[in-house]
């Protein structure tokens, strides 16, 4: 294994602007910029570079070239009381997508629950962002997505018939951080493929299928990914496409090679269903339980689900968010195609890479 | 591997008629025994016999134990447009979790979605019973479960802090069978342990621990259980036990070593998310589309979630449901306690066993 360059340590607030000129340059107006840098940095805080701010060079390609509408007009197709569906235009999917957890919020205050559906948009990020925005107001979130494209098979299968689709469930905490899921239904995430085919990593021969069919354990020769836990993660990628899909206009996977993603959002709002302080007292009793709870030999200690993302949220926001010099040079290319200026220069990190 | 023994064919409305007898015996009146006859006999016929007739024998002995209430009164405890909660009031939980979902129906009928869950009841039996009810109002049905005891680790974990918690996702469809996932989210199902117990079959070793928190691959000696696909099985767990739990008015997971479990239903109304027929034919295709997809070698066709369980459903119903013998010899062993005839005589199985 090569050795990992040491990261740049970089402020969340002057990278929260970089970003959010970055958009404003490609045509995006100013307060659709500002939401994607917030979701975008937030993510990077919880340490899915991925889904954070090394997505940006990607988004403003598809804007420059033309692929994404940098000024959509967002159009409610269908709603009830406590329903709705929007068509995002085509826009970057975190802008719609944002609009629909509002409005299930919203929906959710008076109704108990709020499900709001984004057809025909780009890829929304990290579902954790849309969950926590119902957390913030005291609710729990659900996030789902389907892909624009089909890249895990069924059990038995040799073709993909479904996404690697991402769900989140996130849970309202006091004492305790929130217990946040986010997970994809495929064996592993395509980023961390990628990461292994950068450092030529052997995968395990269950990963993944080659283009013929045959398994791999070559992540450059895998084509197809398989699902977790097989049936559960098939069926389960299955069922969230069909909310994020069909459900709202949309295809499912086994018909989607390109075009636009489906997002879906509910919002249950905790103290149509019971005492709030009730709630939260278990949920931080339960993370305090699972927490110090009793482990294997040579595993120090259990996590929740999403603890490992929080404990990188408070130091970074402090100290700065340690990134990768290719994700920066990847960014100040971007930026000086478009005439920004970097604002770093720690190891003088430019377009052209390290100096 | 023993031989197994040939099953015997018993046909669904005697073996209704039956079930509805025997929970009318111990005071259960004749509606809520009607119920269990139907959901439990329609479990059978999708092949899901520990959670079918099987387990008539377990509930109709905490019935004559006073462990479950046979003369409920459900209260509803809370409720919003779109959202309630029932107390079961140590129900059987087949029978507030029915009245759960037609409140969910009925609500996502006016307002687009409902939720209503059910606190203080017993075990609900299969959770595509509840799924499989929306389906038949042209609704997605969503349908989950605690667990009334802990059986599942955390990844690393030495002790179980969630239960093996299912989930179901039911939707509609019109020339195809509905799409209907039924999933636990530990590695395997209690029952199938149980079977490889009863067969000394060895497991694999990543699937249990043993009282010491020490992997094994006997299944006698298996304690708990590893969640399915390590952090997502035991993420979903705990997601789903928040519904059907705190949301509710119950306790997570981790702090369950018995008692009752809490159900929790979503209903989804399609035609208020989108034209109904663009949904179905969506549907219809995608289940041609997969299951007509590429296989790998020496794997005949792929299936759909739901799918094997569909498949025994027409037959079954039609020439009977393959009982083994020990299952009927259980159900006669009930009948005598309660003094009701067994109506099969095929092998002459009584409560003593095969004569």
């Amino acid at each position: 294994m090569p050795e990992i360059p040491k990261p740049i340590l970089i402020q969340k607030d002057e990278l929260r602007e970089f970003v959010g000129t970055l958009y404003q340059k490609t045509g995006v107006p100013q307060d659709h910029a500002n939401l994607m840098a917030d979701l975008q940095v937030e993510t990077d805080l919880r340490g899915v570079f991925s889904h954070g701010t090394r997505a940006v060079p990607g988004y403003i390609e598809k804007l420059l070239d033309g692929k994404i509408n940098p000024t959509p007009r967002f159009e409610i197709v269908k709603e009830a009381p406590s329903t709705a569906v929007i068509d995002g235009d085509n826009a970057l999917g975190h802008v719609p997508s944002a609009k629909a957890m509002e409005m299930a919020i919203e929906k959710a205050k008076s109704m108990g629950i709020g499900a709001v559906g984004v057809c025909n948009a780009g890829h929304f990020g990290a579902a954790a962002c849309y969950g926590m925005m119902a957390v913030r107001e005291k609710m729990i979130g659900f996030a789902t997505t389907s892909t624009a494209m089909r890249s895990v098979v069924a059990p038995g299968g040799a073709t993909p018939v479904v996404g690697n689709v991402a769900l989140c469930y996130a849970y309202p905490s006091r004492t305790e951080q929130p217990v946040v899921l986010d997970m994809a239904c495929g064996i592993s995430a395509w980023n961390r493929i990628e990461t292994m085919r950068m450092y030529n990593i052997h995968i395990p021969m269950d990963w993944m299928l080659d283009i013929n069919g045959k398994p791999t354990n070559d992540p450059s020769k895998g084509e197809m990914l398989k699902p977790a836990a097989g049936p559960k993660g098939y069926g389960l990628a299955m069922a969230m496409t069909a909310l994020a899909g069909p459900l709202i206009g949309g295809m499912m996977g086994c018909h989607k090679d390109a075009g636009p993603s489906e997002h879906f959002f509910i919002a249950f709002n905790v103290s149509s269903f019971t005492d709030y302080d009730d709630f939260i007292r278990e949920m931080d009793r339960s993370v305090r339980t699972v927490k110090t709870s009793k482990t294997v030999d040579g595993v120090d200690r259990v996590y929740l689900p999403g603890e490992i993302e929080w404990e990188n949220y408070e130091p970074w926001s402090d100290y700065g968010i340690p990134l990768h010099k290719d994700h920066l040079s990847a960014l100040a290319e971007t930026a000086e195609k478009l005439g920004v200026d970097v604002f770093w220069d720690v190891g003088g990190i430019t377009a052209a890479g390290t100096r």
